[in-house]
């Protein structure tokens, strides 16, 4: 088995690099070449056949990612793939499956036979809920549970996983020096603090590292290393139980790339507007140019029941200043898990987001985009207009409501600065 | 008659000083020299008293303001009061009423006996109507038109008013030269610029900024000096035809200060993210430090449909880099006029961008409302969530949605990351 990082760097071209370079309308030399030095993924395993590939990372577009899943009380494997199906419209790149409820398994397994992009897992929910089935507590999971559910993961075909690797005793103690006001808000990062307290022993996921290279190349599964130290609230941003983690984060970067390993670095998470472009950059010297998949982040802690915006914000800026890799948030955030409609609007948000700072990337027809849908603003084409909007659907539904046959315009009516404009400085224009 | 800058420079502290610095938590001394200096407006008809004053600038909480008002073909008094009443329920700290459609005085009077926040309006959409019906074309109307609208705004007791004072010849000239993908987007402007170009003439605000100044002072309405060259596509962002005007206003607001009347400036408009700082930064040299009141920005231009969030992400970056006031965008801009959902969603995203911004900037109690929220999120305390919500009715709802009674999280269910860390970690922590 080799990884596409492999071939990368022995000069060959896989069928999966040319679909994503056609994708991106980038050069295949591109791909390639980020593949060899790690600053691009394409989280594609080896056992399933992507139907959308895609590739994440330097000088590509920036990607969005949905998270869908089942709780203990919430979800089944119906309504999650109709979550699919309504994130994969939106346009989302990347789903995420972060089942917790019913049969992990086999929704797994469904998702992953129906998503033509990239699915990524964190695999010690599953070992987390088995444990607490099989042996009573999270806690009393083994570091073979563990490695069992991350195989089974990669063999089932997952593309990408999170593993919070970065979780040292040293970063507990820095932890616990620090002080914080919501301690660690990461899921899988909770459960394996409270495996390593409990049982007083290193995180098994750094200390047999070498371990999960060797399933990660074998399965070619994309390491997406967790951040289980991201701040949950503002307050506790930037700090130096987060920034110990990242200077982990980075050596296991090095690491996963001399072993052909691909991997890309999780962050933040709730985060002050001002320290969003630090962070990228930090996490771009500190990891050495991988790939950098962000939550939000979230700009304020207060925006429950409108996190998609918090985190669009948060996630526009964070891609201007280099992040490859968006992780949406919904607008039930904090207070429940998203319905379908909660996912469409997520993807949708960021979406916005990613494409804003693709303008300012100068990605390759980003700006093109918007220069099409402003031409057809002046001439008031309005079908133009619906086509090369975000989701035309619903710019339809919108325009439609007010919209009066022969009116220039469903706004301003016969006040049309558009149309006075074009008639006093004579510059072309049609009426639709 | 004197205007609260007037009596700020004489050391005189009025009511209304007071009430606003009760409302920021700012000593009366902060409102007393902003509003001397001229980085602070109070807009507040002399004519009318204010329920619920604000202060807008230098030092103080980023203020929203909600766009409202009927078209030609849509909207009546009875819809734009039920829209204003969505708005101020939201939290706008201002209204505008852009009425160009039905008995436009009437509607006016009906909003101003209802809107406890500033209201502000544009005088020339008036007139453009009225000389449409009198004399059959914007082009024909008169420059005492134009004057008697503006004092009939003021008399009626109009807090703020837009101006399009600083599109000259010069500025059209410039325009011109530039060539544009979306010429002028500006309503007034265009109207404006419409009637110049027909008569030959320079504009009458510019030219006779003294009469304006001078019926400004007798009722202390503040002046917003409109940007008619704001940039409507991306495309067009930061041009030299923009910068021009820029540079008139902030010569426009010397004089205003000059005469005692209170001033704002009007910033774009569609403006690709990373150039927001660098026009916040410019309005502040070159405007003296006036406030600045921006139309988003929209950060890319195919978001219709979503408008909300494109200007909030834009607004957030534009009101941390120090802008002091924000318009709204609805989800219906560029396709139709916002129904009384739109004007709330548009109010909370605005919101959320100013708020955003003012952990940023560092306003009291910006900081603290989060930490509250953090604490309580620590907690698992869901009524104090839910009431720290920015909007907290539809926190509540998407709360109750999933909630099992008992269980700790809405969303995790038994597998919560704040349980699990209070537990192992020792941090403190009570169930809800």
């Amino acid at each position: 088995m080799t990884t596409q990082a492999e071939l990368a760097k022995k000069g060959i071209i896989s069928p999966t690099m040319r679909a994503v370079a056609h994708d991106e309308q980038v050069s295949v030399e591109v791909i390639q070449q980020g593949l060899s030095e790690g600053t691009i993924v394409l989280p594609a395993n080896a056992r399933r056949s992507l139907s959308s590939p895609r590739a994440i990372g330097k000088g590509l577009r920036t990607k969005v990612n949905a998270n869908i899943g089942t709780s203990a009380t919430t979800g089944t494997r119906e309504t999650e793939l109709e979550k699919l199906a309504a994130a994969i419209s939106a346009g989302a790149d990347a789903i995420m499956d972060l089942s917790t409820g019913g049969d992990l398994p086999d929704i797994r397994r469904s998702i992953l036979a129906e998503c033509p992009v990239p699915l990524g897992t964190v695999p010690i929910y599953q070992a987390a809920v088995q444990a607490t089935e099989r042996r009573g507590s999270i806690v009393d999971m083994t570091v073979d549970d563990l490695f069992e559910a991350i195989e089974q993961h990669l063999a089932d075909g997952v593309d990408f996983i999170t593993v919070h690797c970065g979780i040292t005793l040293s970063a507990i103690s820095r932890l616990r020096e620090q002080g914080r006001v919501t301690d660690v808000v990461s899921r899988g990062g909770s459960f394996l603090i409270g495996w390593m307290l409990h049982n007083d022993k290193e995180n098994p996921l750094y200390e047999q590292y070498d371990r999960l290279l060797g399933l990660a190349a074998e399965y070619d599964g994309t390491l997406s290393l967790g951040d289980g130290m991201r701040p949950g609230s503002l307050a506790d941003a930037s700090d130096r139980a987060q920034l110990q983690e990242l200077i982990t984060l980075g050596e296991l970067v090095r690491r996963a790339r001399a072993a052909g390993v691909q991997a890309m670095v999780e962050g933040p998470g709730h985060m002050p507007l001002d320290q969003i472009t630090a962070n990228v950059k930090l996490e771009q010297t500190v990891c050495e140019g991988a790939p950098f998949y962000v939550l939000g982040p979230l700009v304020t802690d207060v925006g429950a029941g409108y996190d998609h915006i918090t985190g669009a914000i948060g996630g526009a800026i964070a891609a201007s200043a280099g992040a490859d890799f968006l992780c949406y948030v919904t607008p039930s955030e904090h207070l429940s898990l998203p319905t379908t409609q909660d996912v469409r609007e997520g993807v949708i948000a960021s979406r916005i987001a990613a494409h804003a700072a693709d303008i300012v990337k100068g990605v390759k027809g980003a700006m093109e985009w918007d220069m099409k849908m402003s031409a057809a603003r002046k001439k008031l084409d309005w079908e133009t207009q619906i086509r090369l909007s975000l989701d035309p659907d619903r710019a339809r539904i919108v325009h439609n409501r007010h919209h009066v046959e022969g009116a220039a315009c469903s706004m301003c009516g016969p006040f049309c600065a558009m149309e006075i404009m074009a008639k006093h400085l004579g510059t072309t224009y049609s009426k639709c």
